[in-house]
């Protein structure tokens, strides 16, 4: 099923779209940390994607893809639906390029990350229960009103968010191992074709919530599968597959981690106690992810790709023990 | 009492040290954010100090004091007192520059900035209640062990903390009103004497914890007074005042605030929920002081300077109702 059609997403293409994202956005730092390394016993990198504005590395690929359209599309309107991050960097590009942006959100979405959005300007539909059926409504309500609907996997913001492995490879040349975690998939695409390009040693390795497995599940499977999708941690949050990172990620990622919610709110906490940095808890899948094949990690110069750092308040409050208040 | 001695804090010596800072460190990002606007009525960005290696400002002023020093200092050893994020930014420019670091914290010091500090390789010595008792006892130790003894308002330091000063009137030229929480004071010197020099008429706003009004009771009456030092923002707990910041605030500073420990805390969340970064304390106080002085703001472009991001986990936790637990 998961044939080898033609796809734009190249290093080339990647560093073509870097031109356009380095127009507006800094590169971001890729940091060691020693307390972190000394508990997995490797060389431990953060690749702080939090330090972007909207706090996440979705942006580099919506400056991207709206940089490249034509007035008329600008204003004829981009429809999205999103959980948050990509919500936000369509949100925070549209408003840069001055674009109107329609984002269908679920209606429990993290009130913060949707808060965001409004200020960068954007129109926010709550809608249905998950992402899947947002995604449903922005394309038909695109289709209504003659817009653009923009997919979370579009190419463009793949090649945008590719930059981010640019990056990567350029600070630590000798990298041996990248894990990432993966929602739609565009930020592993990006960074799995940089990182095989220049050296295919270089392992990949993606990481879902086992409370949201479908992407790991096509992956491992060959075939597009569905599967439940509860996890707290919004990022990674993906109940339908997507065709496209799904060809990419068979032909570029070494191994597809799943790891319980539990885990994932474990190192939540102990990634901001260790890195004092605001991290969200699909960016800490990564740290959950590492101590699993901690074993083989052992040595090895390890980044754990820091999507975001979106944690609602309501989660934050439940590191410490706060159970859920309704958001003000 | 606070003559005109000479100093050398000035912009030219900090474009000189910036030069050391930028070997080392990148520009930090200085962000709008619309909904702490509204909030104040105002355009309010924050200048993201807390992005630094170490989460803080200090770092730039750790860096261009070691950079210059012969292998023979590195190795006689650096001694210093701090509350945490001054002796981590001495830390890891030792650790940057092969030099030996002696830190003396006090003996209920923030864990995450001390077990930061061990991190970067320096001897880490828990000492008494604060930070001016540290002080004494380090720079004795300095002397018996032929070591030298860094005090936290060097002015090479002031010089390289500088540097972000210089970002924000580069980032935004017209501003109006920087607000800056003071500790020792190296943070709002250096931002003062760079905006003085080029536009007199943007106002440099400091600021204090009421609960540790030493720095600005001085500046008020024009000579040093200790007081009491009891706030929980370690980042402005200052008791004892110094008299070479004290000579540059009296000479370059238009106001000096000071704001309560329950409004800080309160602020502390404000900005953690709507920044989506780990703020501390210190630099939560800039946010309660612009509260305080909401009706000068209005329709002004106003610089709020986050001086770092190292809140602890008993104050995050506390932020949400958590009692304190003893830390891990």
């Amino acid at each position: 099923m998961l044939g080898l059609n033609e796809t734009t997403v190249s290093i080339k293409n990647i560093i073509k779209a870097s031109k356009n994202v380095y127009k507006y956005l800094s590169p971001t730092p890729l940091r060691h940390y020693k307390i972190l390394s000394d508990m997995l016993g490797c060389e431990l990198w953060l690749k702080h994607e939090n330090h972007n504005p909207t706090c996440a590395f979705k942006v580099r690929g919506g400056i991207n893809f709206v940089a490249q359209l034509t007035d008329e599309q600008k204003q004829a309107g981009l429809y999205t639906a999103s959980t948050g991050n990509h919500g936000q960097s369509i949100a925070y590009a549209s408003q840069h390029f001055n674009a109107k942006a329609i984002i269908y959100v679920p209606k429990n979405a993290n009130s913060g990350k949707v808060a965001a959005m409004q200020a960068y300007g954007a129109q926010v539909v709550h809608f249905g229960d998950n992402f899947d059926q947002c995604r449903a409504a922005a394309l038909q309500a695109a289709n209504k009103n003659n817009g653009m609907f923009i997919g979370p996997t579009d190419e463009a913001l793949i090649n945008g968010v590719g930059s981010y492995g640019l990056e990567i490879i350029n600070d630590l040349p000798d990298v041996d191992l990248i894990i990432v975690p993966v929602g739609a998939g565009s930020g592993i695409c990006g960074t799995a074709i940089v990182a095989k390009t220049i050296n295919p040693k270089i392992k990949i390795i993606g990481v879902q919530s086992a409370q949201a497995p479908a992407q790991q599940l096509s992956w491992r499977n060959g075939e597009l599968i569905e599967a439940q999708n509860t996890t707290i941690a919004e990022g990674v949050a993906t109940g339908v597959p997507f065709i496209n990172t799904q060809k990419i990620m068979r032909k570029n990622v070494d191994e597809f981690l799943l790891v319980d919610d539990k885990d994932i709110i474990k190192s939540t906490e102990i990634l901001i106690k260790n890195s004092h940095n605001l991290i969200e808890e699909a960016s800490a899948a990564t740290f959950a992810a590492a101590q699993q094949i901690k074993s083989q990690l052992q040595g090895k110069k390890v980044v754990l790709v820091i999507s975001g750092g979106n944690i609602s308040m309501n989660n934050l409050g439940q590191l410490f023990g706060v159970q859920p208040r309704k958001e003000s």
